[in-house]
């Protein structure tokens, strides 16, 4: 095999990445043409976008090449079934230096597969182009399976505010990746490849949530991105924020606050969502908090106050 | 107005670029949530996705951003015609360096809104990401209206070939902006905003084009494809390649050959078609050779001959 990919060439990159992805049912027409053809048999179609930036989103030293297909697949997908839907496809751009190694172009084609495979999500199209660092730009479109999407505007006063899945994890392997370890391997794991509960998505739907997102740039942020769009206070519970035991075992070891990254950490992809008062939910959504008044829209408090750890995300400015 | 994107933040400047974009009515929920969400009335949707690096496809010196912003839309709106599929919507990722002006994001979205609003067209939603160069990672949806997509692989033996659009015209503007001139402005603009003719895709197949694709690697690569994908062999007719009156002029003035811009240019995202022998076309669409067997799969013969012209482009090897 050619080492690199400009050895391989650019159609024969295409014929050797799209021969990892096999095609499902709901692709009508899959890559090789001007435009792929996929069902949408909802009549409505979910789309989202995420770019990933080498050394800004992900280090080559810190992750596979299958670790960043799964990660770029997954931030994207989770913000499908933020809305309620059902994943069905991606198209992928990759922007990439010539002397890149083919290998590393085949993982990131194997860790998408890896990530869509599951959901029965095709990787239906996509562009290669040349590019000083690798930029990988993710569109995932969904289908909402004839249910109104869940925004992030419908939270009402006395909704409980619940989140499924992980929060702080990958912020506690960045924090270990960035003092050049490698262990403990949950973390680091946690960091490399997000595990989202993609079905709690739709399942959220279902049970009725007025409201929801994934956590991207971390719970108090996102949360208020809920309160901010529904004009709506919410109010988070300190004694909910639950500090899974591998991020006290790092925090204790680099002598570092868990709770702030469990507020604050982003990229686990949670999916924290508000539901009518009284609604039964199943074990894995916690709920942290409840939606108190509209008098002051837009802000989260955690145990009635104002938060005051770091919060929120700007890409344009320095950390 | 902050003056770079650093100062407005990114918060602020995803809201000046949406407070630019109008969401048309087949945006059933447009920017601002985890996803968007788009009629999608013939139950099925049509994607297709491009991405442009700083200096690799377009350079700040050469374009204003407005140019950028229609370039990038209408390479990725003539990939949706050339299936005959109407363009419904665009997602845009743009990765952009911290002191980029804010003049220069906001321009980008006047393009692309440019571009696409002629043709009701959405940017219905994006990503924005902090990058050292500027990255526009475009993502085109598309309605087939009921209709079949016409893919690469329909031309059958006795087919007329067809062109509708420019070819050779960005090439030529290429020439002269890379001689370091700003004239003839006719290729030099359409070098900067490819004049694509949006509305021949779903003519084409209302008219039974049996095969169809945008130039954008140039007509002798383009054809080349449908001739791959068709199993066939397909014969340009020598006299039937225009040379447009302003690629003549810029030919003579840099001592270049014309023909081979015309046969080799890409960028102007002219439509090429088959149609079946004996099929009235309109006027502008140009018949410009034949398909003629299947013995020889896969090539394009111009008179007869194989074409000794530099043809195709590879990304990922020097030019």
């Amino acid at each position: 095999m050619a080492d690199n990919i400009a050895d391989l060439g650019e159609f024969g990159l295409i014929e050797a990445v799209t021969a990892r992805l096999p095609q499902g049912p709901g692709v009508l027409l899959g890559p090789g043409d001007d435009a792929a053809v996929l069902a949408a048999p909802d009549g409505r179609v979910v789309v989202t976008t995420d770019l990933l930036i080498e050394d800004r989103h992900f280090r080559r030293a810190w992750s596979e090449a299958v670790d960043v297909g799964h990660k770029a697949a997954a931030q994207n997908l989770a913000d499908v079934v933020a809305m309620g839907a059902r994943p069905t496809a991606l198209t992928v751009g990759l922007g990439a230096p010539a002397d890149l190694p083919t290998a590393w172009a085949l993982g990131l084609a194997d860790g998408l597969r890896g990530e869509c495979e599951p959901l029965d999500v095709s990787v239906a199209g996509g562009d290669m182009v040349a590019s000083d660092v690798i930029v990988v730009a993710v569109t995932a479109l969904g289908d909402l399976q004839g249910r109104a999407p869940v925004t992030r505007a419908g939270a009402r006063v006395g909704d409980l505010v619940a989140v499924c899945g992980r929060l702080g994890w990958s912020e506690a392997g960045f924090r270990v990746l960035s003092r050049g370890f490698r262990t403990p391997r949950a973390v680091v794991e946690a960091h490399r490849r997000p595990q989202v509960p993609y079905d709690a998505g739709p399942e959220a739907a279902m049970l009725g949530a007025t409201a929801m997102c994934d956590v991207s740039d971390g719970l108090v942020a996102d949360v208020g991105h809920i309160a901010s769009a529904s004009g709506m206070l919410i109010d988070l519970d300190p004694d909910a924020v639950v500090v899974d035991e591998p991020l006290q075992q790092v925090a204790s070891a680099l002598g570092a606050d868990p709770v702030e990254w469990v507020l604050t950490g982003g990229e686990d992809h949670a999916l924290v969502a508000t539901f009518p008062a009284g609604t039964e939910l199943p074990q894995r959504w916690r709920v942290i908090g409840t939606v108190t008044q509209a008098s002051a829209p837009g802000r989260v408090h955690v145990g009635g106050e104002a938060y005051g750890g770091g919060s929120g995300h700007d890409h344009f400015r320095p950390h």
